[in-house]
This record gives C-alpha cells, sequence and structure tokens, in this order.
C-alpha cells in the first residue's frame, strides 16, 4: 500500500523518478484531468481496438512555446490541437493521444494543473482521448518550465486521397481564414514592444470544421491539405512545388485573410505575414470544380467564416510560389530562411 | 527551389522553425539516417497500413538522461529501446516509431549526428520503422543539450493475454537478467565518485529475446511483463500488489541476479539494487507450471542468458512484496520514495 505523501505546491525531482511520489502525482494531478478507462491502466503501452479495414494515421510534436501561457491559448491547448490537425491534415479523423511532458523542477503545480487542463477540455470538446504518457523532471535550469510531446493516432477517412502527385493547374489553393494570428500573439505575450496591440492566437482543433467537410462527398477532390504552422503559408506551399517542380502556384495579396491589427503590426515590424504561424488554419487545394462548394462548407463553422480562395496552381513559374502583390506586381514568395519567430509553438 | 544552405557545425535555433534551415537540416542530417518511404515523405502524420483483425499498442516516453552518452547507450539507443520495450511488455511487436528532439541551440551536429546513428542502428537491427518525427531547438540555456520523445506503435500478438487479473496465488516471478546496470553506469558515468569501476549499461531491445517467447505455446501463460526501468524492481512489483491487493509478492534476494561489481558497489553507496533502473529487462509473471519452460527459452537468447525464477505470488502478506534476504529474514520492499537517480532516463 501506497502510504499517503504529502506534495508541496511546487513539482519536485522525484515526481519524475518512477517512486511513490511519481505515483502520487499521476494518481492525484494527471489521472484526474483524463478519464480514459484505457489511460487509468497505467500501462507501459495503450491496447487500442480498431475497426480495421482502415488506415492509420501517427503524428508526433514537440511544444515549446514561450511564453507558456498567450492570448488564445497555452502549451496544453497548442500541444492537443496540434497533433488533431497533423492527423486531420492527413485526411484521417483523430481518436487517440499521448502527452509525454519535460517539467522544471520547481514550476508550479498550479501551472501544471492548468495546463494539463487545458488538454483535458480539448480532448472533451473534441472526442479524443488521452491514451498514454509520460512525465519526466529535470533539474532547475536544464529546460525551460515545461515541454509537452504529443503523438496522435487517427482513423483515415476513406474518402479522401491526398497526394501530391494528384495536384493539377487549375485546382484551386484555399485557406480557411484569417492568418499570422498564432505567431504574432506569442511574439507579443513576450512584451517589451511599447506599444498596445491584442492580438489573440488562433489555437484551435480543426476537427469539427473538417469533419464536416469529410463527410461531404466533395472532399474526394481535396487534393491536399496541411496547417500552416512553423514557417506559416510560405512554408506550406513552397513544399508544394518542391514536391511538384511541374507545377507553381500563384496567390493574390489581395485575397489573403488578414485582420486590420495583424495588417498593422506586420507592416510596423516588417514581417511577412505569409510566413507567419497559425494554429487553428488549413491551407487546401482542391479541384477548381468543387472549389466554391468547398469553401461554402468550411464558412458552416465559426472557424472557417473568412475561409476564401487564395490562389492557384499553374504552370507559368514552375517551382515557384507567386505573389501577385496588391499594386498588381508580382514576387516570388520564397521557403522562409529563418522564421522571424523561434520557439512560437 | 531551395538554394544551398550552409549548416554550420552547430545547431542554430533557425533549424527549428519551420524555415529553409529546418529543411536542410531535416533533409540532410536526419533523413540520411532513416530510410523509411513513409518519413521520406514528410507528411504532418505517416499512414500506415495494418492486417486490422488485431489489437493495436501505442506508447511514449520522454527521454531526459545526463549525460547523454553513458557506457553501454546514449540517449539514442535508450529511446529507441524504450519505446520497443514498453510495446512487448504489453504483448506487441513494434512496428512504428516516431522520433521528436527538442535541442539545445549551439549543440555540436557530430553530437545529433551520433544520437540519430544510434536510433537508426536499433530501428534496422529490430526492424521497426521510424516514419514521422518533429524537430525543435530552443535557446542555449532553456534545454539541457538534447531531450529525445519517442512514440511507438505495434501489433498485439494474439496468444498473449496479460492482465493483472489474471494473476494468481503460486505464480511464478521471473527476471531476465542482471539488475540495476542501467541506473549505475549512467551514475558512475557523472563521474566524481574517485574510484574507477566499470559498469555499462544493460540497454537493449527486448526484442529478439521476447519475439522467441511470443512464438511459443508458453506464451499464453504468460500474466504480466514490465520493464524494469525508472524506479527498478521495486517499483514494477509494488504495482502489482498496488493493482492487485488480494495477493503478495514474495522474492529471494539470494536469486536475484546480480554481477559482482554491482553488487559491490550498492553496497558501497547503500543503494538498494530492487530500486535502481534497468533498460533492457524484463520481470514476467506466469503460471508455475510454464515457468522452467519461460526461464529456458529466455535463457536461449544472449540478453537472458542469466534469466532466473525470484519469487512467486503468495497470499501471506496481502498487498505487499516481501524480500527473503540472505539472513532468511524477510522485509518489506515499499514503492521507492524517491529514487536515488534522477534523470537516469
Amino acid at each position: 500500500m501506497v502510504e499517503k505523501v504529502n506534495l508541496k505546491d511546487k513539482i519536485l525531482i522525484s515526481y519524475g523518478t518512477g517512486g511513490k511520489y511519481t505515483q502520487e502525482f499521476i494518481n492525484n494531478y494527471v489521472l484526474k484531468h483524463f478519464k480514459s478507462k484505457i489511460l487509468s491502466e497505467l500501462l507501459d503501452s495503450a491496447v487500442l481496438n480498431f475497426e480495421m479495414d482502415s488506415k492509420i494515421a501517427f503524428t508526433t510534436d514537440s511544444y515549446t512555446v514561450s511564453p507558456i501561457f498567450f492570448p488564445g491559448g497555452d502549451i496544453g491547448k497548442l500541444s492537443i490541437c496540434g497533433t488533431i490537425n497533423d492527423l486531420l491534415c492527413v485526411g484521417a479523423i483523430p481518436k487517440y493521444i499521448s502527452v509525454s511532458l519535460i517539467i522544471e523542477e520547481g514550476l508550479e503545480f498550479e501551472v501544471i494543473d492548468k495546463i494539463l487542463s487545458s488538454i483535458e477540455e480539448v480532448a472533451n470538446e473534441e472526442n479524443v482521448e488521452i491514451v498514454t504518457g509520460d512525465t519526466k523532471v529535470v533539474e532547475k535550469g536544464s529546460c525551460d518550465k515545461v515541454f509537452i510531446t504529443t503523438a496522435g493516432i487517427g482513423v483515415v477517412n476513406k474518402n479522401i486521397c491526398l497526394h501530391y502527385n494528384r495536384i493539377s493547374p487549375g485546382d484551386v489553393v484555399i485557406i480557411s481564414g484569417n492568418i499570422a494570428e498564432h505567431g504574432l500573439a506569442v511574439l507579443l505575450s513576450r512584451g517589451g514592444f511599447g506599444f498596445d496591440c491584442k492580438i489573440q492566437s488562433d489555437c484551435s482543433s480543426l476537427k469539427p470544421m473538417l469533419e464536416q467537410l469529410f463527410n461531404k462527398e466533395i472532399s474526394s477532390h481535396i487534393k491536399f491539405m496541411r496547417d500552416p504552422t512553423r514557417g506559416g503559408i510560405s512554408a506550406v506551399l513552397n513544399e508544394v512545388v518542391h514536391k511538384r517542380k511541374d507545377v507553381s502556384i500563384e496567390i493574390e495579396e489581395e485575397l489573403v485573410p488578414l485582420s486590420g491589427s495583424v495588417k498593422n503590426l506586420c507592416e510596423l515590424l516588417s514581417f511577412d505575414p505569409l510566413n507567419i504561424a497559425n494554429e487553428g488554419k488549413v491551407v487546401i487545394i482542391v479541384d477548381k470544380n468543387f472549389a466554391e462548394e468547398t469553401v461554402k462548407v468550411l464558412r458552416q463553422h465559426p472557424l472557417g467564416k473568412n475561409a476564401r480562395i487564395i490562389g492557384e496552381v499553374t504552370t507559368e513559374n514552375k517551382g515557384r510560389v507567386i505573389l501577385k502583390t496588391t499594386y498588381g506586381t508580382k514576387r516570388i514568395v520564397d521557403m522562409p530562411i529563418a522564421e522571424e519567430l523561434p520557439r512560437i509553438c
């Protein structure tokens, strides 16, 4: 029998070393957030049942965002939304998530509790199950507060067939809403700019919006989906033309949805909003005959209310992404060399 | 087209921000180690095919071991072996692994290359595929060199049914070899002890040994398996009696396999070897009628050459783990409160 151990209000090294304190920490602080029968078994691995004439999607990401709390979210919300979105972007419905924490000794329990509550909230809303995890604690100064690595498993929707090879000239590029909010929200929350500008991160799960899309016949005409996180829209579209050097992508600056405050801030700081991270948007490339209907479905959900066609696949500047500016000129949108903002996710 | 970027010999913050440097780092440094067609697609998620009348096992662990190189292994080898072993311990054959790196800015490429080579070597030997991953870089001082989080998916062997509920009085406890080597090897490699004692970590994949066992009929009589990492044998056996408060486990000190140097060092430092982490051992609880044969199968593989029966499930001290000492006395083996050694995995 485990005697009750008094846990201080800060994380101690011993909470990660596998003994009684670790057990108490897991039982009293972690499991209360995640009411999974599978997780509560606390086995080395979760054992899962699938209806198995389907393909499985598998993803992972580490989150090191600084600060860990920012307008519109925190590292916990980010870590689960990011993994959910990565699964959706290969056409899969997310099912099971793992959460692995690396915590700095001395971090307040309250902080961990808030972060786990954020994960819990998204998991409940999005109907995904946290089924396995791990906790490590490192000495003060050996990590910056907390890093979270999530992995996820989803079941690929049978209607959907995403592949670079399916992209053809004439296909249309859609973005599901206003861009560049996450990166700027995190940057501003670091302070030191001497001006007052409130931008909320768009951090959210794309599941309710994309599930609606996946359930429609038109989803079979989608050829590519990607959530434009680090490196922004520029990185995503450049990845397409690097894979498919026989096409180019042309987008129109005027069509790219952007809030007024994001536009102003980017002008002030000389940032290109195309390079800035989003955490609740999706870029979709779809057959032009189904583009309007795709936008319509996206707009039915609040997350997609600003969804727009922003450009198309062409053959004019093969291997390049081209931006038609508001002045009517054209410029190359290159892969960002080093994004302006480290540790935004 | 991506122009060639000159990468310095140290990791820069920009290698983790999702732009051109990140792409170059992934393409030139990471992918060369992992020749997976699935990984090379560099999608947000890996899409996997399974023969799907089986159950799936899913696990994750973060590795923060310090130092990152130690006798018998390094953080790379540890991170893949640990995840492989966690899958095996629920009766699954490991198939797909994800690798997520959090790297401290300024770390030498050579170090990352060695670590990735270690992962590559184990993946090749054990026939598991690295199918997805992530890289984050944080500023100098925000993490200690490199942390690795692996997740893994395996297919559960149909012969095997592991559950606490199946454990009965009379069942036998087996350990697959000499204990406490990993924890002590890492501790010694931190230096400062003023004596010369070489202990190698037992860090290894249990797959070849356990696969042999899974292929035998006797594996259906195995009721519990666990790799005794953090918290050692004590933690694993205590977990059993916490789940099954109606039984006790009695082990014999004399039977616990221990190398001479581990025994001496533990006496010198007043460590209980039962509390110290292993990274290439498994504790098995099996029906007594199949115990001898189980040990025989384990011993057929070099990893199991010191496999032994060390005790049995009884009802004498319900909810307790009891050690019969070499002096013939009995003492309670408690869940370690806070393991002696932080950051051993």
